[in-house]
């Protein structure tokens, strides 16, 4: 079958199961190939080939709803529903998303990205759903590690509580991103093998039936056994507590058992959770074979070999770098304790989870619980590292303020993945943490220039005893500086003079720096004198050095790859308008007030006009040069 | 018992039961009557009397740490740890906080206020004691409506999943705040009720022996039995699956019960969940008889009759106005939902429930799940109309973000308690938001000047299609204008002049305006004339009035009662800056860089400068007036 020539699922309805057996098989050849040329969620595709086939064959999108919790598992749903022709595009600027658009297709009902918010979305569905009289299949689709997500939790508890129609489909991988935790996890661990537990209502009825009726004591016994069938015979006790119909586990990659279980749910009243049991990377031995995550998310790779295309010789990675200088660290100093909400991969905290297992603690996709158990350790005096990516620091937003700021408690928040992240698109550029941190009172939020810069801020994060501290670094890799053998410390709230000047100012930090730079480089060949600042502390500001600034009265150039509302720009601005530096020429660059969509990063930037070239464009349209020679 | 002279509660370890319960009594009097003049979270006290004192007379406090989550039910706690003798400035300004304050006493080893924190808390301290090889007891007490917050149930997981020496004690009062909902209080129902479900374990066992051994099938079956017996000895089954002990239910009003399962609770390795049941309001008849919340917490009251002591003919709660008006609407529009995260009461959404019960949804203490129900609402061209405490969607940030605002849904966020909230404090203050939300694409912000104003913007939200629209309104009561009889729709982004002037112009909005009017008269009165701008779009601004006031060079105060930095005066330097208007004079009132703490919200301000004087002050000294006279 070509699949280019898919218009919609509804082909699905006459094929048979070998046809259909025979279709995975080709999309899986499709992915594989196509996803080795431009990177992708390969081993989550694999691993629901025939379970969004029975899904599509089952149900009638998009009048039902399917609903894919986090989304990168939703490439085989966007080859089914006519979008194969642009997996070429898969990830890069105006291509085609990793995650499910609206825009992109009618049968993509929700969007998603972070993880654990499809049954939320989805009893919203339902309740508009039965408002309207309308009637629908509601059918979120959500893996194992998503369902340890707080809101996921919420929502099965509401849901339960209102016994609304949804069809939960549980897709059950073992292993989400990485190797799952939590004790729900267990608890699936039990359902999967309740094989030997299970037990036939009917089989149990007849042996209660040969008891003798003997009366009193036993009789009451016997009656109770009676009473307490429900927990004899469902072995999804959990999910039956929260008041759902559980189903399964039903085998993932088995039309027959997936049809079945499908059919069944439609005619249960009430909630049902639907228990699949996937192979993450099935039908690709490299990927199958991938017991820690590395084959979750990649970048190109050799199909026969399964090896990673990787850039020869390039600098460390920044995560590898900050993980490696806190476990450097933490070897010499028991307070400190690294906590990963479910990114020990991402945050290449493997070694240090290998190197001192007591002291690393990964929580499951739980960001809230991550910051609020770093803070209830740094009330005891222990120096917690909390890794986190910058977009999913957002669900801790509430934590950090209430539980870490408030309490104004030592802990370290590594912000990873700050600024554009790239290839992942809307849902996980890191540019809101400046806006949504600075107004919190007591923290210190800083950004190194590089990887050496970088290892003394982490050096000072673990050092530094008055109160929350975050360090911001990017997605990739370093610039590939040398690193010094002695950490020091830098102290809080200074900044660097990287070139001097006088015609005007420009302040920036981290990524930006390199272009600040080139904008310089080429505005003295213009013949004005510009001075380049390394503000790597975004709060507090190195309030003597910006006053000498605004002192001379140079104009200033704000540059951040963050958004421009309420971030460090604006913080400049305010601390000038506080001091009566209301003449101050004060511009700048950074995220306008839109959501930035996927692509290489390069491109992203220059799109909204974040460039060496404007930067000396503003820099001339500010200068009191310019305004001389006008 | 002299309550005054208790210095630590090593006193009680001599106490007997009877002692005890004289004790118990005392304090319920002392409650009942400091509270009535005061005002304070009565019920949730009553409740706790004899639960407290066992934890205080089991543990050692504050080697051992109880932990106090949402923290409202601390104040026998405060009384058992020396602080009686402050209850008359309970909730005052520098008085006794209604909450825990590690200031206050070493006992308090966690501050609380938001819900649901404790068990993560808990995790944290417990990680640093095993770590540092320390014995203690760790203690969280956490009420059946906190457990369904999303980070109680990350922790219950995460904890389950470690196998932590952590004791848990859920405070089951059958009611958080309002009567609580979700599955999982089902479960409690039912373990409330176990007793006919409860099987005592040797009785089971002597039951199998009686089996006759007919070997072969039944046997099998006998066998099968016994693995299953863990399900029938054990009724907590839900926590025992995420693999906590569970103990209980205990009468959490019975001091033998209560010690017996702390002693059992201090032997067992592993968590521990002890269900104890309270009856909120115990001791007083009318907190006992409440069934829907209002002696949750309280103004002042007369102890005889239980009558609360109220302004007469105050104009209408902002609350109630805002959800009154939203009921209005409603019943003329179907696509009108209303959701609360566990505040029907302090939300006023009663009646709303109770004329259209389909139309009202009270999803629990999860304010996570609530914002994105009410995105997959707006996905089904639904009207949902969030309504929440402003320092509780601090908890949804992220999914305001990534679920309503980046898919630019049509959701109302009616964001009550915004700014200075007074008694409760720190945790409660609601003047975060605009700078958690402005800087998020696609939302529109704004506030009412009065109750009118606020009838009309509610009708402006609802009827706006252009993606989420917030209204953010203050604790307590409007200011008493009539209401128009007919709604109509304010523009989008459109300031209002109160007051003509030329030397100045004040930007303010909601609470702040009649500051600003004071300020402007007592001006005149110096030879002044200010302009007054009800800045009631706080996003979009309104660029063509700010434009012309800046064309016109006049500087500019502008003046909210929420945090400086990222704020709306920050919003307008931006503005300014973006347009070139580099020389403009713009000077900020607000909440500085720092954590507002509890008292009466005119004196809060009138600490923190925000007085009109102050405010007359500011502008003289912006004036060009002044620089002329200079």
């Amino acid at each position: 079958m070509d699949l280019l020539s898919i218009k919609d699922p509804a082909f699905l309805k006459n094929m048979n199961i070998d046809q259909l057996k025979d279709f995975s098989e080709e999309i899986r050849h499709f992915l594989i190939e196509k996803i080795s040329k431009t990177g992708g969620h390969i081993g989550p595709n694999l691993g629901v080939v025939e379970l969004t086939i029975a899904l599509h064959k089952c149900f009638n999108s998009p009048t039902d709803k399917i609903l894919w919790d986090v989304g990168h598992q939703s490439y085989v749903h966007k080859i089914l529903t006519g979008r194969a022709d642009q997996f070429d595009t898969l990830r890069q600027f105006k291509g085609l998303s990793g995650f499910p658009k609206m825009a992109e297709s009618e049968h993509d009902v929700w969007e998603t990205g972070h993880s654990s918010t499809s049954l939320s979305a989805a009893m919203g569905m339902a309740i508009a759903r039965d408002i309207k009289g309308e009637k629908s299949f509601i059918v979120p689709v959500i893996g194992d590690g998503a369902l340890t997500g707080g809101m996921a939790l919420e929502a099965l508890n509401h849901i339960g509580h209102e016994q609304k129609d949804i069809i939960v489909v549980l897709n059950d991988n073992e292993m989400s991103i990485a190797p799952n935790v939590g004790a729900l996890h267990n608890v699936l661990g039990r359902l999967r093998t309740a094989g030997k537990y299970r037990w036939a209502k009917d089989e149990l009825e007849s042996f209660l039936k040969k008891i003798p009726a003997v009366g009193g004591k036993l009789a009451a016994t016997a009656e109770r056994i009676k009473d307490s069938l429900k927990y004899l015979v469902v072995s999804g006790i959990f999910f039956e507590e929260l008041g759902f119909t559980y189903l399964g586990p039903v085998d993932g990659h088995n039309f027959e058992a997936l049809f079945e279980n499908f059919q069944y749910a439609k005619k249960t009243k009430g909630p049902i959770l639907l228990h699949v049991i996937t192979k993450k990377g099935k039908g690709y031995k490299p990927a199958e074979n991938d017991t820690i995550g590395t084959w979750h998310g990649t970048g190109q790779y050799k199909i026969e070999t399964g090896d990673f295309i990787k850039p020869v010789n390039a600098p460390p990675a920044w995560s590898k770098l900050v993980s490696d200088t806190v476990l450097k660290l933490a070897k010499k100093d028991k307070r400190i304790v690294a906590i990963t909400p479910a990114m020990p991969v991402g945050s290449k905290l493997e070694k240090f989870a290998e190197q001192l297992p007591d002291r690393m603690y990964d929580v499951g996709i739980a960001e809230q619980h991550a910051a609020t158990v770093a803070a209830g350790l740094a009330t005891q005096k222990m120096k917690p590292f909390l890794a986190i990516y910058s977009t999913f620091l957002q669900r801790a937003y509430d934590q950090v303020v209430h539980d870490i700021c408030r309490q104004n408690l030592n802990v370290f928040i590594g912000i990873d993945r700050a600024g554009l992240v790239g290839a992942d698109g809307e849902t996980h550029q890191g540019v809101f943490d400046i806006a949504f941190l600075r107004h919190i009172p007591n923290i210190v939020i800083m950004m190194p220039k590089d990887e050496n810069e970088g290892q003394h801020m982490v050096n000072t994060a673990i050092k530094y005893d008055g109160g929350p501290i975050a360090m911001r670094y990017p997605r990739g890799n370093g610039i590939g500086v040398p690193l010094d053998e002695d950490l020091r410390q830098i102290p809080i709230g200074t900044w660097e003079v990287l070139r001097e000047g006088t015609d005007a100012a420009i302040l920036t930090f981290g990524t930006s720096i390199p272009m600040a730079m080139e904008a310089a480089n080429r505005l003295q060949k213009q013949g004005y004198s510009v001075k380049v600042v390394n503000a790597r502390f975004i709060k507090p500001l190195d309030e003597k050095m910006l006053k000498g600034i605004l002192d001379q009265n140079m104009p200033i150039l704000t540059i951040e790859e963050a958004v421009l509302q309420g971030g460090f720009g604006s913080f400049v601005m305010e601390f000038a308008h506080n001091h009566g530096y209301y003449h101050s020429v004060i511009d700048r660059m950074g995220i306008p007030d839109q959501f930035i969509e996927h692509g290489n990063v390069d491109k992203l930037l220059e799109e909204i006009g974040f460039t060496a070239e404007n930067a000396v464009n503003k820099i001339i349209s500010i200068s009191p040069k310019k305004q001389k020679r006008a």
